[in-house]
């Protein structure tokens, strides 16, 4: 294979990029000048030498002294509130959520558990989860749990497997677990608002 | 103007529809038999004759006998509960959100109020509200009235100006005001959700 | 069935109109007076009584003298060129192709023929066009006929039908057959045009 | 600028890529592997190092032989029709047009020429373009150039400017100029086909 084929076959493999995009993208790079092509390969080369997997949430940050950090800005921040625990499916719902002004900590799941699976897929960070809530329970550190999956079948899914393993803790610990409200998302019609959506806002209703 | 162009122009005024799809509308009535324009037309005018505004939540229905009715099916059931009264935009957003098991009674406002109008525009039957409100709360028969706007600017603008109308009601008759619940609506994920929806989910969180 | 089940059907029949659309048509209606329905219930009577099918063309058209007329405005018109005759698949073609500045006459076809039916059917009007050509064959009036149907599947089987009929007579008149020209359209990019028609723009090149 | 920072903003330069599709890449090379993020840095790096540019078509080739190879696969196979020469807008243009089935050769221009420019921009290789006119036009070897740019109001412009510049030169040598025909592209109705696409194919209908 050649080294044009070889680079399209690794730019389909990025998320939402099909084999006509990726060709694309490869132009891109042939048309661009050799010092263009290189930044962009160092740039790549050192995301993994200048980021880490943070020890606490597990979301990827960027080092700036690269032999100390453990913790990521969030983690290592003592302004931040320790007694709310947000569990979130994925490094970006952070990075969005953060916009909405909220000041406790994360832990970042890695995924949802898919339906049909049998076991916990290995990349669902759920063990880790409950290390990580024996640990802040047992220091009488935790409140509340926000259980921030997304409002699909999978995301409910999961919460209720979640729910389940964190519940006997929340009862030896003390600490509430929560779901994010549902109900009508900014811009939502009634006319066009499903059934679901409508009972969730009735139930919420203030 | 002949008749195609005249009828062209009518279908035009129907919500959604423009002149090239108007014209397709015509172009399929006049590829029908004429009996079949003809039950078109006669459905037509039926619809006033066999339809009413219901005389309490304003909403068209269909009379089974054109001379007595005043209420719709609603309006009319005694097994409703008349203490929760649900306001609403429009007539479509009523069959919808009875779907979702609401078992109260209804509202229909007739539209929102737009942001720029000086006064509430002839449509929006803010008055005819005060009135019923006014009516039932005297009786002691109300006890929450839900208003039911859409999620958006005009609709928020629309409950701001009805919850100022309706508060000292509220206060002298003893009803409650809620608005639907705001937060995550079915299918939502949290790396897409604006940070609106995301404060408003974590304000309803439970 | 009441009148407003009995309309939200009849306007789901319309092209391209789902249930939901329907009853937002109906609604439309309702929140109109009672004078506007009567409007465009008198537009939808009045089409029929003041349309004709063109004898010659078979397209619909709007009769000026209701006793009188037979032909529309085109094949009425004589200062059309009569040896050039388009065959198209529905009116609202003519109306587009007339925008085009095209001088000839036209012959409304009704539709296309389905792959997978084995006779023609009813609504595509083969029989009245081999009919329409042998008279103007004889009377050696036909130049050229154009065939103008969709670059489509469907559209290139009923072409190949067409030919087969018409091939005969083209001799015996001595009429040319011609189709519409294949190639880039409007707007194109080689980037993303099919091979199919890519190979047609090089045939066609000049 | 961190590490992550600097790679979205060099993700965003890519054809079609925003901010947000951006970020989701950076966050899926995070949680790859190091040694696939090498894998891609290397294949980024090899890119220029394994590829040329044509010397005779302009295209970016794979180099098997790094030390000798000037010619692309299409330029250097001695089986290509020499005697047409298909003008083209960008290397993506040749792999659709091969699929077509063309045996001739091509120039790949560069891009097209935007119609405000006062001066044809450096990137669109009008100078090379005359230069290798000139060349197979003094060798006698040229029959036919074909003007592949796109069916749009850019394409248009820069294919009269070349027509301009070129047409002196057919003269001389004696070589035809010609454009990619216009028509209907495969899937068009002529409902919905604009009145010059519907000009084209009556011109070229055949």
């Amino acid at each position: 294979m050649d080294s044009i084929e070889r680079l399209t076959q690794l730019f389909e493999k990025f998320p939402g990029i099909g084999p006509r995009q990726a060709r694309r993208f490869v132009h891109y790079l042939l048309s661009e000048r050799q010092a263009a092509r290189l930044d962009l390969s160092q740039a790549i080369r050192d995301l993994g030498q200048h980021t880490a997997q943070c020890r606490e949430c597990y979301r990827w940050f960027v080092k700036t002294d690269p032999a100390k950090e453990v913790l990521c800005g969030i983690c290592g921040n003592p302004a931040r509130d320790r007694a709310t625990l947000f569990i979130v499916e994925k490094d970006a719902d952070i990075e969005n959520i953060e916009r909405s002004g909220f000041k406790g900590l994360y832990f970042c799941l890695g995924g949802t558990i898919p339906l049909a699976s049998e076991e916990i897929p290995r990349y669902v960070r759920v063990h880790e989860l409950v290390s990580r809530v024996d640990r802040d329970g047992s220091a009488a550190a935790l409140k509340e749990i926000i259980l921030g999956l997304s409002a699909t079948t999978e995301g409910d899914h999961t919460r209720l497997l979640l729910q389940e393993k964190l519940l006997p803790m929340s009862e030896g610990f003390n600490f509430k677990i929560t779901s994010l409200g549902r109900g009508l998302s900014t811009g939502s019609e009634l006319e066009y608002a499903d059934p679901d959506t409508i009972q969730n806002a009735l139930k919420t209703r203030a």
